[in-house]
């Protein structure tokens, strides 16, 4: 059977994600990569998970076995809130929380909620392609507003909303960016949300990283400013507990959680039980903020390990960000430069990162800039794969 | 702020699940439920996934804790494979898996990879509600085939292939359907697929039912006959294991496999690591199979002990379905009888069950049609709550 004239419009142009294919590369044991966006796996909390999983199945195995409830764990979703009341002031009166199967299904939930196909969807650029590519399966159009040093360009941004009527949804990441690293000013927010509550239009807030500060003054999210329901929250415990369990959550005005949920429903009925009461007993009976802590450290390490080895080895015509926490640096060369081919030239000599354009609304078009991800790799590895990126940089420029 | 206008037009008509107002009354304590669709929680193996949680974390923590690969768990993808090519003959060269994260994300990503909105889907009238609601999102138009003792109506299906080119999909639950009890004929089946083959449609042939026969003979898998590929299988750990572990996979053409990759990976990433190592390791150290037989005769005890409790104390003008296998009967009462009224007076003595009209494409129309549910039922409750049942019809009717 030939399937090319049954395929819906919305995926026709919609290709696996770029960075698989480098992925494959990067996956090889003599590669270095930089390319990942993956946890430290020493932060994932094993003999806590061991002892929660047995006492679960000891004392509650069918509420974890069994079907569950579309809108999540009750218990979780009430942990969730209180801990993000506590931590980040964000919930009103009239907000409510659904548990979801990543953050990945977050973005899908909301762009199932709210886009027609056509309708247009406001990102960063450059932004995560994962999200990028969930909007792109429903057909959205994506209009990329540049990011400075202080966040998404607000000028560029009025003038997006002014122009574009089709415009439902800004995305944006807006603490410890990926793939820029870069973290929104305190401005930048509070002109998004102005502008976003001018043009009746919401904003999906993801901050997968907020928690991973290392370094520098925290910045509060735009939901916890949020007191018109603008703001749909989406935050995740893939960065900060485990992400092969897919835990996420939104966080949002009673007004859309209502079709958020009919849409849970009709997309995979219910988050995984078992991961949720696991999250849920580690909150109760352990630290996570601990944890977190030493997920920091980590980070801030081999950040700053980085830093120092591109100060070193990378050309002074080479400029990259400085991120305070998250996991990954944003290398900007001079312009006409192809992070493209320099990639490939990487690969070659064992060393892989991600290219600027798989980034882009517009992914074909090249890109001066690339994606360095520090997150998972040894000291060892960090100064020799950077060392050869800088001799590969000071040959190519 | 305001949401009505930035909701999607696909999720405008979509409401929750109408069986969801049941459940709530039906969950309640001194209410006996014949509205579920829950498996038997005895039959969940508790001691065997404890083992292997802590083999698991003992000796592979980090792969079941990082991120994992959009496709599914390789092993466990493999051991499907085996399995399904052992047990049901399915699976050609040119055929592919995916895991996804239960059944109902299998009819999603089918969806979101062939329906454009407004592109039309056959399925069963009777049909489960929770997928139809999953075609309803994506603003597909569905088109109801009356179901008969053998299945589909044949003859109303060509003349609807006929007569809408709009229509891309068959979605059929072959054996033991949800809410019928009905077995598809052999005849139906190739009926099914010829006339697929003849307009150029694909058919999901949803089998979450299919290992729980208990009774009568075994009839081929669409999937089985499937030569040219039109045929996407979806098949499901819910009943067979655990359905809180969100464990289901789809067995298709390579040609339209890519697409529903891309689809995953821009809907969720991947399905819970964690979870399909569980059941990997449980399909290669313990003998599923044995486990499945102990499922097919508790529900073979009480849907005997239903049906019998129905052939004593049901009016005689009451007809109903005898499954031979799976976990539901259908009721089907005089012609302009409303059982959607019959169920609110159930509900005040303390029986529930779920009107047939949820399961129409047309929802909105009263139904003389109902579905009982007999998995996780005692003796004492099937016996009771089938007696008040019936004194209800008797007096209605």
């Amino acid at each position: 059977m030939d399937y090319s004239n049954l395929i819906s419009d919305k995926m026709l142009g919609v290709k696996a994600s770029a960075i698989r294919e480098i992925f494959k590369v990067a996956g090889k044991p003599d590669v270095i990569s930089f390319a990942g966006g993956l946890p430290a796996p020493e932060s994932f909390p094993v003999d806590a998970i061991k002892k929660i999983c047995n006492d679960i199945l000891d004392t509650e195995p069918v509420t974890a076995l069994q079907y569950g409830i579309s809108e999540g764990y009750a218990p979780l979703k009430q942990q969730i809130l209180d801990r993000m009341r506590e931590k980040e002031q964000i919930g009103t009166d009239n907000d409510d929380i659904i548990i979801v199967s990543g953050s990945q299904q977050g973005a899908d939930l909301t762009a199932k909620v709210l886009l027609n196909e056509g309708d247009g969807v406001i990102c960063e650029e450059p932004s995560f392609i994962g999200c990028l590519n969930t909007f792109r399966t429903y057909n959205a159009k994506l209009y990329g507003v540049p990011m400075t040093d202080e966040g998404m360009d607000l000028n560029v941004l009025e003038e997006t909303l002014k122009n574009n009527k089709n415009i439902k949804l800004i995305y944006t990441i807006p603490t410890f960016q990926n793939p820029s690293g870069i973290t929104s000013s305190l401005k930048t927010r509070k002109g998004m949300l102005e502008l976003a509550q001018k043009y009746n239009v919401a904003i999906l807030e993801d901050n997968p990283y907020g928690e991973l500060r290392f370094s520098g003054e925290k910045i509060p999210t735009i939901k916890s400013m949020d007191t018109t329901g603008n703001v749909i929250y989406l935050g995740s415990f893939s960065k900060v507990f485990s992400p092969g369990l897919r835990l996420a959550y939104l966080i949002m005005d009673k007004g859309v959680m209502e079709k958020m949920v009919v849409g849970k429903q009709a997309t995979d009925v219910h988050t995984n039980v078992f991961s949720q009461m696991i999250v849920s007993r580690y909150l109760k009976e352990y630290d996570i903020d601990a944890s977190i802590e030493n997920s920091r450290q980590i980070y801030k390490h081999r950040c700053e390990l980085m830093l120092s080895c591109m100060d070193t080895y990378f050309p002074k015509n080479v400029s990259y960000t400085r991120p305070e926490g998250g996991i990954f640096i944003w290398v900007t060369l001079p312009e006409g430069v192809d992070s493209g081919k320099l990639m490939l030239e990487a690969v070659k000599r064992k060393v892989a990162f991600v290219p600027g354009n798989a980034f882009m609304t517009d992914i074909e078009a090249p890109s001066n800039c690339f994606r360095l991800n520090y997150s998972t790799m040894s000291d060892e590895k960090i100064e020799a794969g950077i060392k050869i990126l800088g001799e590969l940089l000071a040959e190519t420029l």
